[in-house]
């Protein structure tokens, strides 16, 4: 039951010009399930990526990583469930090399040309002849009105599909954007997301595609988290096709900043479709932490805030159990924080103030304020002026239900 | 529900000479229901204590804090569970003061001979007047026998008392031991844990008190998790009498390294049954981590094990998803972890190595080892030799419902 999210529309989803997409189901865990998707790109394309900071990082990102190092030109992208050929050792490696290598010899490209993303369960070996065996469907189905079907092939535990797309007019050019993105538990990205690949078709210049992407999944994937698990095989990619007419060399072009707003735009759809759609949550929280030193402290307490049990248990329950974010404040790691200076609402009710409950509040807004299926948190730290945002859910019944029975 | 943990025998716990203890019902949330205690201390004895680093602490542990710096002379502790007096603000200082007036009117001494507990729901006001009233109750309750109905007392989502004794026969003479906790929920102790209270009957000078305090504290509340939210609240308090025979100038003291460990011993019991207790607990889980560096990467391991989400439903669910522990391990913050050198068991089950799966790994050891209500996990990082060990329960179904409902 995702708050406030409505499966995306297939029709509304734009083709990127360059960019074709087929999927199949490879029964690489279970049978009849769509799991296995590959993204051709048109030559000439640039992509650029940020990964999980998890050591035990999987398979695939190590590729990857290594792949971008090499070079941004990219002729596809091949992205399995069920798998996260993670925590796999030296055999998942190998798996993940032989995987790229059937794609290149398919496609007639080069295996560095080719990136790979899976998910899944941890430590188990990848069948890798299951996903080979599903490569020629998968290019038999190369479309680029794929979209749709590609995110449903990447879902997981998540119960709708998550894909936007938007078109923008540059004085260069019409640029055309669609992005699609898989997860819903094991969210604390760090530095990325669960899956996410958004295509556009305006020519970016390499370096320039690398720090949009940093920027981007800075202002989305990076502000989100379900239940404070950073996983083992978050990736978030952006693809410059090339194919369309706008074409960008540096922060200085015309119609940068119009196309960068419109990449934060669809990967923060793609993020709070992510926390909406969270595991088991009934409830979809927005944590703005105001007046700190630095945007880091902000971030480390909207974190706290969002990441204590006792607080998303209280939001699933619309108990204005408030004490509990203000102990979450607390111990989020700010050693000379000045508890008087900081201040709390929920929605446009103020609760706290000068280290305690606020004169004005009373119980009963602090009840109403909790019943929406959307909830603002505001933090003022009262020390700063920067500012950070973190987007989450609440804790139920169903997301121990979901993960206690997730492999069964 | 707690795992592996019978309430104390009231018989079984030993009185401390020098140390009187009366509880009585207050009123101070619920009517009938024991809320309030006074412990009374022996002219003469010395206390030092450990608190919550939180930043939101409350009134009564800001007063704590405050008196200890002035002296560890005390003669008095009063402890109300039913409201936290945190996230009160000044008002909630105010109230902290007049409870201190009122016990050391009582008992003839000065407030700052007088120490401070609260315990319960955070930001709603403490009923002053209702604490205030039930002194007199407690006073005429005092005993040397009142370490059972203290431990009643001061529990809230507890489902069981804790509480046990020891005594050591040390060159100088016997020492007599009593020690008493609660917690259950928002367990995450920093330097400190939810409520611990030890006593014995030796004279300990207070530099040395204050050193074995903290070292107590470390080897046991401050290895535990329940739910990983540093608490308002967290005290633990160790008394040093002095009515017995045996004194202790120095850590060269004769005795010194027994009393130390019997007082390790007693505050392990009291650390782990919180956890066996911690809300909706049906698995009590010991993350042993060695080969580190130093020892607060070792603990950063095994709290990031014990505090994550999926890792703890995975146990609840006795199902051996175990890449959740590798992904753990990942995130826990080293960031030169080298991952083939990590080695995972559970129980006696080596599920780990090389970067992944174990070859003598099988899955139905892993499901047998995931079975037991103890479970112990070892992990070695490889790279060093200092270790850490840390205790934690699992997440269940209770510890939601518990907590969607605490307040109502």
């Amino acid at each position: 039951m995702a708050v406030n999210l409505l499966p995306p529309v297939a029709a509304d989803l734009l083709p990127v010009a360059g960019v074709r997409l087929g999927s199949t189901a490879a029964g690489i865990r279970k049978a009849d399930r769509l799991d296995l998707t590959l993204i051709e790109l048109a030559a000439g394309s640039q992509v650029a990526g940020v990964f999980t900071q998890n050591r035990f990082c999987a398979a695939p990102v190590q590729l990857c990583r290594s792949h971008l190092a090499h070079s941004s030109a990219c002729r596809a992208l091949l992205i399995n469930t069920g798998n996260a050929n993670a925590g796999t050792g030296e055999a998942g490696l190998a798996a993940a090399r032989v995987s790229c290598e059937a794609v290149a010899a398919l496609l007639g490209c080069t295996p560095q040309e080719v990136l790979l993303f899976s998910t899944g369960v941890i430590m188990e070996p990848l069948p890798v002849e299951r996903l080979i065996a599903g490569l020629p469907a998968c290019h038999a189905a190369l479309s680029e009105d794929g979209w749709f079907t590609a995110a449903q092939a990447i879902m997981t535990t998540d119960t709708l599909p998550k894909a936007i797309s938007k078109r923008i007019v540059l004085p260069t050019g019409m640029v055309t954007i669609t992005g699609i993105a898989k997860g819903a538990g094991m969210i604390r990205p760090n530095m990325a997301t669960m899956l996410g690949f958004i295509a556009c078709d305006a020519a970016i210049a390499p370096p320039l595609l690398g720090a949009l992407t940093r920027e981007v999944a800075d202002a989305s994937f990076n502000c989100i988290s379900v239940d404070g698990d950073t996983s083992t095989n978050d990736s978030f990619i952006l693809i410059a096709s090339g194919v369309g007419k706008v074409s960008l060399a540096d922060t200085a072009s015309a119609g940068y900043g119009e196309l960068r707003a419109a990449l934060i735009e669809v990967a923060r759809h793609l993020a709070q479709a992510i926390v909406r759609d969270g595991e088991g949550a009934t409830k979809f929280i927005e944590i703005a932490v105001e007046g700190g030193r630095d945007r880091d402290e902000c971030r480390a307490v909207g974190y706290a805030i969002a990441q204590s049990p006792l607080v998303k248990t209280a939001f699933f329950a619309s108990d204005p159990n408030l004490g509990r974010i203000l102990a979450a404040i607390g111990y989020a790691g700010i050693a000379d924080l000045d508890v008087t200076g900081v201040r709390l609402w929920l929605g446009d009710t103020l609760v706290s103030e000068n280290g305690g409950r606020a004169a004005s509040y009373r119980e009963e807004d602090g009840a109403a304020a909790m019943q929406p299926a959307e909830i603002r948190v505001r933090v003022d730290l009262g020390r700063g002026q920067e500012k950070a945002v973190v987007w989450t859910c609440d804790f139920s019944y169903d997301y121990v239900r979901i993960n206690a029975d997730y492999r069964s």
